[in-house]
């Protein structure tokens, strides 16, 4: 059988995500995904990269992608879509683009967990966009928490994953500020995060991932003088995880163990990933070196979900100048996610495959 | 009139100090220098570079160095050290290593106070030692606060920069748990930051520097959404500073700004340094691409001083595997900072100097 496509929602229609789609794919680097996203809205960006702009074909089921030609964009449109999203100036806040965003997000959602989908890479999306459309979740993170649960279920815990070629950083809390991300740092989600981490990343790292945990003060708390989270909060959920036989270590002082996880040729790293407290702590290493080639994953979700580690860009959106190398990495960083994925669950039940 | 040489101190007596300060020396990198330290354990540190030992001078005055042969390392030793350094296990912390690195410290102030030294250099000394011996400063940075005054004034604030290649970031903050990092991050604390580094690092930066100032809080803050010291604290010290004259920009989200003020061939970088809050802040992004180039400097002092960014290194200490890469380092940017202060100096006042 065939593997599925991957899906990549257009973003919103304002924003730099239908132009960079088109982009990854003229580039060579969206084959065998499928846009699920608005036809008009799509062929006004295409116009951007070619003044007679791209072909694209509406499809109904992601498989007939494979029966298109190539260097034609598969294209699936959601029903209900607002009409006249294609006459939107660009980079403006429009309800309707929060409304066409939404409703990719969801319908692209629906067709992963019937297996039409082999994981998901989103375009962005405006927070402020999707809510004037009275779309209730702040972004996509909690909108695919919310889509991803059967009736009545509580939502999964699901962390933010940054991830470039050389290093991949786990967060502990993310959008607080420091002084409540600090009261966030507790037990339990310190395990909850290693778990996650655990569970998530095998797909990556080709096996259980070893998981360096960064502490939360300097030098890790120099023994208490510094603080004292590591010793009475992040150490124990460490030896916690452990007892789970989660292979994680630390906590180590922040500044250095990032530059100690970095993956570099003709280096033999010791870590596959680190876990980090806070968001800044996380994120400065990640995009030190650009953020051109950072990807966000977001770990806990029943599937593979991926997004470049940017914005709409309303500021430079309509003009084609955008660049589509984060996508890329994201599709890219999908494709071997679910191949592993894949692997991994042909090594689990390997009888239920060959029948 | 030529220039005083630099003065390195060598450390503690059983750390990796001694031979890194020799590693510096035969590859040419300490030319112009003169080591404030004891001879008999430079004469045993010699040995682990090379078998016979390596020739060395002892020197009263800095200015005699110039006269000796090329190869010979010059040393000053201060008076009273104690007896039988060189018979000390090497890695062992020794109040009798505590005491001997306090008193070459104090010499090499007094020296450079007295114009006969151009600047200090530091190499790594121990704390532990340094508090067996009755030294009443928990490390470098306190002891040269103290000994930079005059009787009876209080010490001059000061700040910690570290720097690399790419990057130069001063602390706010440093030592302190992360908790009450933040109560530390003051309109005061900030503001001083801004005007010591406004007043110290035009050596450097060949002119005003261009200060970026990072948020403390993620995404800065985002207009009061993740916590609100940018707005409360941060911002208006960065206009206070402004008024003052100082090129102080920001807050910034601390997870990209060290990526823009990153300094890259063919890159034109918008800033000369950043200040951070926090100490993993600053230290994440300086030692990301290794520890081995980074340089610690003391801004605010009434002279140059810099330090390789590691300690005594009691693990290695002995074994002649110590890599100098980091003091040479320091020697270089204290030798920058020398010399355009001195052009600074003279251009501040042109005649003095033509006379």
């Amino acid at each position: 059988m065939t593997q599925a496509p991957l899906l990549l929602t257009m973003g919103d229609a304002v924003g730099i995500g239908p132009e960079i789609v088109w982009r990854a794919f003229v580039q060579g680097q969206a084959d065998a995904c499928v846009v699920v996203g608005d036809a008009s809205v799509l062929r006004r960006a295409a116009q951007l990269l070619h003044p007679h702009g791209l072909p694209l074909a509406l499809i109904d089921d992601p498989a007939d992608a494979a029966d298109l030609p190539p260097g034609c964009l598969p294209v699936l449109q959601p029903p209900g879509l607002p009409a006249g999203l294609d006459e939107l100036p660009w980079g403006q806040v429009d309800a309707r683009c929060g409304a066409a965003a939404a409703a990719c997000i969801t319908e692209a959602v629906a067709l992963v967990r019937r297996g039409q989908g082999a994981g998901l890479v989103t375009a962005p999306i405006h927070k402020e966009a999707l809510a004037a459309a009275g779309v209730g979740y702040p972004g996509h993170t909690e909108m695919l928490q919310a889509l991803s649960v059967e009736n009545g279920d509580p939502a999964q815990p699901v962390r933010m994953m940054l991830a470039n070629d050389e290093l991949r950083v786990v967060l502990v809390t993310i959008h607080l500020a420091l002084r409540r991300a600090i009261d966030a740092v507790t037990f339990d989600a310190v395990l909850q995060t290693l778990r996650i981490a655990h569970r998530s990343v095998p797909a990556w790292a080709g096996g259980p991932p070893r998981i360096a945990v960064a502490g939360l003060n300097p030098h890790a708390g120099e023994g208490g003088l510094f603080g004292d989270e590591e010793q009475t909060i992040i150490a124990p959920a460490i030896e916690a995880a452990r007892r789970e036989g989660i292979d994680a270590q630390g906590p180590f002082p922040p500044d250095t163990v990032f530059m100690r996880a970095r993956r570099r040729p003709g280096h033999a790293e010791p870590f596959d990933l680190v876990v980090a407290m806070t968001h800044d702590h996380g994120l400065i290493p990640v995009k030190y070196l650009g953020v051109e080639q950072g990807v966000n994953v977001t770990l806990g979700l029943p599937f593979v979900r991926t997004s470049p580690d940017h914005g709409t860009a309303f500021d430079i959106a309509g003009r084609g100048v955008a660049d589509a190398a984060s996508l890329v990495a994201a599709i890219r960083s999908a494709r071997q996610m679910v191949v592993a994925a894949t692997a991994a669950q042909r090594t689990v039940a390997p009888g239920s495959d060959a029948s």
